[in-house]
């Protein structure tokens, strides 16, 4: 992958990127057309990588599915799938890792604790295998996103990092591999994550500045059907994901959620 | 200084890079010499490093030779001099680390426990920014260029890390720019490292295995002019730097010591 990647400098090509899990859904693959727009090789990576798994969560059971991510590869016209095995990516002896320091501490990392070293120290080898002019993160991880990005810029990445739109079901529930665990009822009682959004943000507009006030209404409405109970509901700054104590530009609204036992996140401006 | 390097990549010039504090002494020359060499462009990169340095130690007081050491670069025909103010390398925000984790635990990484985290970070940040194919380190600092390794290993750094030999004063004397900090005294006193490593040398060669009686003698060696103390002698595989409790192909032996205030280190293949 990597010489294939410099062969393509040498020819002048601009490589897109968008790193994934696999188990590909119309999130990803709004991430990959937009990669098609941007670069003229378009390279996609499968991997579920161990290190941003704790042991107690669910690395063994997060959805696989390579015969369907590579026929939707396929219709995205990528250039390159990397999907490497977990001797390739972490050999006997592999010791190095990335921390991002301010940034991974609250939100996801207050409850999950290595998950982002995880994350950015993949990210990272990832970028440096597939040589990336452009990387596509979606924000629907948010926080991810931002690592990555705070990565990209403190270690002089030449990588632009971008973030695209959360894709959402047509009833608002935000697109995610593990929605796949949901039961009918608890795929109900999911949507009043993107609803909670909804709320805050007409009670932004409507310049209800209390900060309080509003993450009382999106936990209520988050927690109102009895099946759902959420983990953190923050209003951050949005580039440094500092807790916010007063309403001001640019913020962001994040909150994560177990719906049974299945536990997923939300976010949006506001 | 990223524009330049790919533009020499684009031109398919190989880059060769040394990355330095600056003091340049026939050390660090004959860097630049197999640099030279090596690549089509040499970069040299002068920046003393606050993130390697402890609130303890000696950052003010490092020894600085711009001058000098431009002369230096010129007659090295360096084709690149990279000399960033601290603004640059770590501006406001900056968050973001790498660790090596076991082969930093040890050695001078037990005195110097954030020392390198401080290198690894700084070169992974060099190496974005100079884009080289080739980067040659001391054997000198022997942990450090181990550290550099194994991070370029794990992160899949598309560059080679290349070891050159300690330069010596006719004497035996490790070439360092902290030998600048020793009184005439001192500077004799500090003839018992590299005279300490001849001894462990020939006794491993006279099958004298005995790890504990090569330790002895080389603590013995070292402190007998009494201007000088060992901070520690180890023997330690030559790549994963663990310790070695019998003597066995290919091993290192390690020494760090203070004459007078000056800590000063020096190794050897045994």
């Amino acid at each position: 992958m990597q010489s294939l990647a410099f062969s393509w400098h040498k020819q002048n090509q601009k490589i897109s990127f968008v790193p994934t899990m696999g188990a590909l859904h119309e999130g990803h693959l709004s991430l990959l057309r937009e990669g098609r727009k941007t670069g003229d090789k378009l390279v996609l990576s499968i991997y579920v990588n161990p290190a941003q798994f704790a042991p107690t969560e669910d690395l063994a059971k997060y959805p696989r599915d390579t015969k369907g991510d590579l026929a939707k590869a396929s219709d995205c016209r990528v250039d390159a799938v990397f999907f490497p095995s977990n001797e390739v990516m972490y050999p006997k002896g592999c010791q190095t890792y990335v921390e991002v320091a301010n940034v991974t501490k609250g939100l996801c990392g207050a409850s999950r604790p290595s998950h982002f070293r995880g994350v950015a120290t993949v990210v990272l080898k990832l970028f440096n295998i597939v040589q990336p002019h452009v990387a596509i993160f979606g924000e629907k991880d948010y926080q991810q996103l931002i690592t990555i990005q705070t990565m990209a810029r403190d270690l002089n990445l030449p990588v632009e990092i971008k973030g695209m739109p959360t894709v959402r079901e047509p009833d608002g529930l935000a697109l995610s591999s593990r929605n796949a665990y949901l039961s009918k009822e608890e795929r109900i009682a999911a949507l009043s994550l993107s609803q909670s959004l909804k709320i805050a943000k007409e009670m932004a507009a409507a310049e209800k500045k209390d900060i309080n006030e509003i993450l009382e209404s999106v936990k209520k409405a988050i927690e109102a059907n009895g099946l759902t109970k959420t983990d953190y509901i923050k209003i951050c700054d949005s580039e440094t994901l500092e807790e916010l104590t007063t309403l001001k530009s640019p913020a962001r609204l994040l909150i994560a959620a177990f719906v049974g036992k299945t536990r997923l996140i939300d976010n949006c401006g506001i």
